[in-house]
């Protein structure tokens, strides 16, 4: 049985790690970190502290959802205590990227802006068709709810760089969002990404390559907020047997 | 059985006439009027004739995909011998529209640019939900091969106008053909037609209607570039035993 | 602002329907009934009450999720103090719909045992299209998670029944649940029900209409658990300004 | 330009191969053989023969659809005038197996019983993707014409196979190809292949990889008759600039 540390549990996804790993098998909650206190009530067997040093001792490994400077201060104090690290935390600047690579010479680290597994392997396999069926038009369409106010997604871009690279493409010379009027014949190179906007779809993305004759359409569907929860919930089942060293998601897929 | 005549043999939908109609049951090909000759061999017991006249005599109804000089032709000589006509030439002019209009006094006449059945249900049923689930999201793909110049193409603005007008919305101020940077959230009243583009896919519409907690996709895909063909001979079937009158496709969905 | 009342407050819907209530407009949640005392804290302007009658009195429309006996109460009390119900109960017996039948006399209620909006059109769309598209094969395919017990889901046989009687057909006689071995080629009556699992999937039901080339294909997908009280929390806006009467949540489509 | 001999031109197959080596490039038809008489009118420019030294030596490539004694004919011919082979026969025995490994010494040969470049990748992808998502359940649907008499098709078979394997299962003890009543929850190994059939579908394939929280979906799509005929041209190119050897449609993906 793997224990988990939840580092940033009054988040949203720390609220969500701890319901689903409440569900999840091998592993289980023993330990959260708060900077005051806890917004909800826990079971009483998981430790709840304001003390770094407890909650790291408390725990086999820990998952970070949390803010730059706060997960600065989980690497520095992981360093002096080395503990398996899932880092799930976004817009880390140069300084804690390099206090993240400098803390995985002496334990694991896996380290991922999107923890699906889904998405990781759909984009090795877009590189892979991508190469293999050069001539195939390639066509990008990503959905998602009607609050999200960029476009196309990160995700999606993601996708059309790894369709791109398979050709040896610069995808900012060959990405189209939309086509409306007299545009002629398609271009073989171009790469669409339409993104489409709705009612509360999670995210939704399909990569197609089409071709004379046939087509291949390769799609990742999210069904619940807490993908990411749970894939980081799998990413540290993996992660606790690991070697030191940094790691991203797609080690995972183990292909 | 059903003897049709087929007006404008050589041009492309003609020659899937010809085709289609060798594999359809309770109906075939009697007459065929070319101005010249046929491009190509014939079953001998189809008569080939440059009179009007005996090829109107050696049918039942007519099937015309011809130009429109070639169908006002057509209709004159129909004012005089009437015939029950299927009628899928287009970029008919308002002259020839009239002709069109009096001739259906004295017989049958179904006149349609696109004969496919699907899509003129689609367009119903597209109505029918816009209305029916107000407050969903409206968002409609299009596909068609490499080779198409225009977009959207013509089907999907014909659903998007079918959309907006179950909300009494103006297509021409909420349609959205593409969409990148930031954004913002979507505005409730638009309306994507998004365009894709790629291999050989003669044609595949999908209107979506998405809301918090469900969505509805209504599909509908061309499979063969004989779908106009095949919706003239069923529509010649149907039309073969109506009164005096102007028809459309979407009088055959009896609905 | 419509003041709703919920019934069966600890209930699995119960407590969704309370979370949905605080993000709509224009309505919103002022009782809720327990039998004892309300499983979880609660905003002090709402009343907890284990007073039928002031709870009745404390909102202008409730909606009940509760257990067939409960219901009975409640269908009791408002008999003598009327008020618009919308109940989600299932397992009603042969008295107790018959005291719904009765109470809906003096005051508005919508019974359903499915509240989404989008089934209640899909299977009026799915009617239409049966009818309007005779000599097109029918194809049903439905998915759900891995934790549901039976199969096809009743969703799918009510689609599965609206497509069959949109040409007089018996379900019974023409349905098909699975396809091995030298078939031999498809029954032009039979309609195939399939189902698959896997997953969360909440709910995910496409009926396809397929033709010599084209087809068609309607799809319904719910997105989240909470599409029934989402459903109920819409049908009760609606109802709250309706006269007395008994009514369905098709009804709501007004179309 | 690489010149093209047509071996069995009078198939279906072959006639398709004149067609689309009409519409190809760099790529064209030099000569076909026939057993007696072609049964239709070609471009004087290609050699039309029945005797096979003068058709093996006025191309560069044969692409061969024809019958096992045909084929074994061609194979013995082109073991004394080796020459670059496609081989798209199906039902070759053993000794005409045996024939083809040993004319391969001396000349490149291509041997696949599907030409389709996609349907060849797409069971790569499903390997990777079944050994990669351990966990997530997988679930196989199939969509063909209602001509089709046996189910599910070859393909779809096949794809099983790639998922199984990717996981050390055996197709055999898992596959389920219906559900239908109280069939309990489902077992995490089993893997549903379901025949949809309708229409004129050519031939679709998804293959499905469901977990909590997202999922994946593989599809190929073939869009004309002629897929396997384009593939023949895509795999001849490709063949031509090869050494001697025995190669698959995978070996084109060059992945």
């Amino acid at each position: 049985m793997v224990k988990v540390g939840v580092f940033g549990a009054n988040g949203r996804v720390g609220k969500l790690l701890i319901d689903d790993l409440k569900l999840s098998e091998n592993i289980s909650l023993s330990s959260v970190y708060v900077r005051n206190s806890l917004d909800f009530s826990i079971d009483p067997s998981v430790l709840v502290s304001t003390d770094m040093k407890s909650f790291l001792n408390a725990c086999d490994i820990v998952i970070d959802f949390s803010l730059p400077e706060a997960c600065e201060d989980l690497l520095e104090a992981a360093i002096k205590t080395p503990k398996p690290l899932v880092i799930g935390t976004t817009g880390l600047n140069a300084h804690q990227l390099n206090l993240l690579k400098q803390a995985s010479e002496n334990m694991p680290i896996l380290y991922a802006t999107n923890m699906s597994l889904g998405v990781a392997l759909l984009n090795k396999l877009v590189h892979q068709a991508s190469a293999a069926l050069k001539g195939f038009d390639i066509e990008i369409v990503e959905m998602h709810h009607k609050h999200k106010k960029d476009a196309p997604s990160g995700t999606a871009l993601t996708l059309a760089h790894s369709a791109a690279s398979g050709r040896g493409l610069d995808l900012n010379k060959v990405r189209v969002s939309g086509r409306d009027g007299n545009i002629g014949e398609r271009n073989s190179d171009e790469i669409a990404v339409m993104a489409l906007r709705g009612g509360d779809i999670v995210g939704r993305h399909t990569v197609g390559f089409y071709n004379d004759g046939e087509f291949i359409e390769l799609n990742h569907t999210a069904t619940s907020r807490n993908t990411f929860s749970k894939g980081a919930i799998r990413a540290a089942s993996w992660l606790a047997k690991k070697e030191a060293g940094l790691y991203s998601i797609s080690d995972c897929l183990e292909i």
